[in-house]
């Protein structure tokens, strides 16, 4: 068995089905913008497989991992909504020999962003937010976004998340702003 | 004749009226805030009265204010617009002979905020916002929040000012962040 297809199974077993129809609407959503921007597929469905391979984990367990990760700590003072990104970057590489370090970073930066990334990692980033089984007012407006331009898309994506995190006074993680910054600078040149 | 009164009268010769009377709503507003908050009311007065002082200065000039004024030259990769506050305290220092740190630092992050403002600090950010000029949608909301409490206050402003920002695709400074964050996070406390 390919290792897709079994990291699929095994979270088929160990998740909520509404979270498994997640990851597989992410592996959907990531396949075909693969395809729209001439990104290897299997890249992008490995690391959308494995971007909430430890959703679930316990806190203190996912604080363990995130402090040998080599991320910065700094995530740690910050809502441990944040942790399972980094901590499923480490499992993906120490426990299943995932090796490309484009995956492993889009597996880390998919749910803050960051400055600099790659294709693969607003991929990953937008097919988490957009992919099928999300129904959020605007949705469709980001959906179309994404597939009309890969930075306008992004922008679109983190642009819609700082709204949402100001909107219900929650606090924003450094490397989210420094994402959203430069888009625009990106656009403004 | 007193300082204050000095810098408003040159300031009435020098600058269009609209923005003679945002001088004397800051100044008027900061007093209020500051008997609410027991903050001496010549400091927020003489922060208020310098807060815009080189608000229609060329972009050059400011930038060589900026350089020589020892605020992080960061500042000068984002919108002009922000450059005026430092440059400002520099004049209030250099020019009129200002030595009170905590009104340099009042004048100098009145328009970006920073982590760790001081009462008179929070005073001035907050009287600029919502000074008695101001007629945006939710600045009636902004006032109240103002007087109710320091920190709400703040808050609320700031938090006004990144969803602006965000409602019209601009970059946001690192500091306005860090302002925004810290906030909340002594909330959670």
């Amino acid at each position: 068995m390919e290792l897709i297809d079994e990291v699929l199974q095994s979270l088929k077993e160990r998740m909520p089905e509404r979270r498994y129809h997640h990851i597989v609407g992410v592996m959907a959503m990531s396949r075909r913008l693969a395809e729209r921007y001439n990104i290897p597929v299997e890249k992008a469905e490995l690391a959308a497989v494995f971007h909430d391979i430890v959703k679930f984990a316990e806190d203190d367990w996912l604080e363990s991992v995130v402090l040998k990760s080599g991320t910065d700590p700094l995530v740690l003072s910050f809502h441990s909504e944040l942790w399972h990104a980094p901590a499923g970057a480490y499992v993906a590489k120490h426990e299943y020999g995932v090796e490309d370090e484009d995956v492993l970073h889009a597996i880390t930066y998919h749910t803050t962003g960051r400055a600099g990334m790659s294709d693969l990692e607003k991929i990953i980033y937008m097919a988490d937010l957009i992919e099928p089984t999300r129904t959020f007012t605007g949705v469709e407006f980001l959906r179309e976004k994404a597939f009309e331009d890969l930075d306008e898309g992004m922008l679109a994506c983190v642009r819609h998340t700082i709204a949402f995190l100001v909107e219900k006074t929650a606090r924003i993680y450094p490397l989210t702003l420094e994402c959203y910054n430069e888009l625009i600078k990106r656009k403004e040149k």
